[in-house]
């Protein structure tokens, strides 16, 4: 089993793989991707599950076995990654699910329930810029209407690279559990391994567009300027000191500039900030400080500022019950019970009304989003055998 | 002559226009500058003046006389265009030349010395980042062996678009004369159509590279990140404060983030700096100054900072006698003598040694490098006999 693990995770490892960076370029519909999830469809039919897809890209697999009925448990992530990000972010995920399924038929298990396997398109929103936009579509919480016009940066329409219209995918999921690795360090400070989430933090991603006047860099006096690169530079440490100050967490990582040109002020800065907070007010609050300081600027400025909330998703809370009984009773006693600030297709399958656990693996760096993201084998193979036990309770 | 300018200026508006912005894409070498490049040489050809290209693809074609010995006079411009710049940058002092030209014959005036038109490449260094690029490899003062790796955003090198290697272009020329739209206000708070360079400012070009940790937009607390968007938001800020306070001039233009993700702090961020002074001490001073806020900032944000001075153009001052000569006497009072903030090719020729004036058209709008840049046609008629007089004393 171990070895399955292994082999596996080699098969991935250079696929998307930046040799400047050592990070991964794993954007949906993009070569790489689809190479995965072609790898993952074989993978499903070499164990003899039963593969369905929908109109959107996204993916189950079944362990039929005729002693299985009832709503079936599904167990998965994804396979696309942000920009230059790390190995682990989603394919850790899928790469589990499929460890788990070979490790219970390896001890003989037969689930009265059905298993499934999944991996959902465009968790990272990188290139159509809705997180979670796979599992959103499946479960009906952002309509095709809305999504089908969603363009990449290129002008690629999302209904030009997926036929889309309509999901039964999840029509027979009583249950989801997502393996993730953990995105920060608190598995790191509490010593374990593993741990299970109790909540993901509130969060969203919203577009500032700053408006000025291009002008010669040269020739026009710093008093006659509208330049909108000053009023985002305000922004972008106003919003780092609110976050700071309330502990919560506040991002302009993507940055925008016309026509971006040594010589000329620049006419208009388009910048996203990502923002989350420990509750649903908290963020209303968070943003609407930080659209007023830059406002205000702008005024400052002689720029004009629009803000749009390009998706925001509510505090999540997952089954308390699930997480308990996931969490209980290991042997080496509980795994710890932790929150989130990261968003998860675990997240929109529980707002969903889906009854849904994650497992977290511990993350020696801590760091994610980057090629510096981590988790030893020893951590990972004991996320599978996690994963496994959490199964078999669950389809017993 | 009046309608041959006004046909000339309509061929060259429709190329490189943009419907969205009423801005140009003329970059060099570009299917837009090519475009208007092959339009030079036709109407050079039309007009029977003998055409020369160098191997960098400037040019210069030379109306030849029997009567006209010794060192020529140049006059012209250049063609390309910033990105989304505006319609006069340029072209305005290529189409008065060619209408000069039309004006001494018509009114039957015989040069004893020969004139030239000319058109420089890669003025703005809107494409591989040095400006005048051309005029730099035709005096000799930037040499192939440096110019040839430089790149474009696409990573394509010059030395892959043009063959380059030498110049003999500019052997034969005793004097340049440059005509330019103004790209402030000093002409408009003069009330003159037309005014006469003294000097250039000294300016450079400085590529801030701000390295930082790539990290989770989500998880990664605000105290445990090392973001160089906020170290470069800072220097943005301290950058337009130190340039205020000392009268001169300092733009950060284009930004370049990577990844560049929403939910990712980012690994780093490029931004470039655009410093202009009146003198080249305070030129020093400036980036020196800013330089050194922005190292004490990325101490304070746990990131990095490497500064390299992309071009650096010192001080010019244009030949006095021949200013004074060029702007005295037109009938309705000597032309005002005015300085810019603005590199040109003209200032490139005469820091080689080129005996060089300039003749700057008024702009009602004081905008340049941008789409609202502008020259209502009565002035620009003012300009091309205004420079149609100078060849003519210079050439009597």
């Amino acid at each position: 089993m171990p070895d399955d693990f292994e082999r596996m995770w080699g098969d991935l490892a250079p696929v998307g793989l930046s040799r400047a960076s050592g990070g991964y370029f794993r954007q949906p519909f993009t070569s790489p991707e689809r190479e995965l999830s072609a790898w993952f469809v074989e993978q499903c039919e070499t164990r003899g599950l039963r593969v369905e897809t929908d109109s959107y890209g996204n993916v189950v697999a079944w362990w039929d076995v005729p002693a299985a009925t009832g709503p079936g448990v599904l167990t998965g992530s994804h396979l696309d990654s942000v920009l230059d990000g790390g190995a682990y972010d989603g394919p850790l995920g899928v790469v589990s699910a499929l460890a788990a399924v070979d490790l219970l038929r390896s001890r003989g298990f037969v689930p009265a329930r059905p298993i499934g396997v999944s991996v959902f398109v465009e968790e990272e929103g990188s290139r159509f810029g809705l997180a979670c936009l796979g599992s959103r579509l499946a479960v009906g919480s952002t309509s095709w209407s809305d999504a089908r016009s969603l363009r990449d940066r290129d002008g690629v329409a999302l209904g030009d690279v997926v036929e889309g219209g309509s999901s039964s995918l999840l029509s027979s999921v009583g249950t989801f559990v997502e393996l993730h690795v953990e995105q920060g360090r608190d598995l790191v400070d509490r010593g374990a391994a593993v741990g299970v989430a109790s909540e993901i933090w509130p969060h969203g991603r919203y577009r500032f567009e700053f408006t000025g006047a291009a002008n010669h860099a040269g020739t026009t006096r710093m008093e006659d300027r509208a330049d909108p690169m000053l009023t985002y530079a305000f922004t972008a440490l106003g919003a780092n000191k609110q976050a700071r100050l309330a502990g919560q967490r506040a991002t302009f990582g993507r940055v925008s500039v016309e026509p971006n040109g040594t010589n000329a002020v620049p006419s208009r800065v388009t910048a996203w900030l990502d923002a989350r907070c420990s509750s649903d007010s908290g963020l209303r609050d968070l943003v609407a400080a930080i659209s007023g300081q830059a406002t205000e600027r702008a005024g400052r400025d002689g720029t004009s500022l629009a803000v749009t909330a390009e998706s925001v998703s509510a505090s999540v809370s997952f089954d308390p019950a699930l997480a308990a009984a996931v969490a209980a009773d290991h042997g080496v006693g509980d795994w710890p019970i932790i929150a989130t600030q990261a968003g998860h297709d675990a997240g929109v399958l529980s707002a969903a009304g889906i009854p849904t656990a994650m497992l977290f693996v511990r993350n020696p760096t801590g760091v994610s989003h980057s090629p510096l993201e981590h988790a030893e084998i020893a951590d990972c193979l004991v996320g599978v055998s996690a994963l496994a036990d959490t199964l078999e309770r669950l389809t017993r």
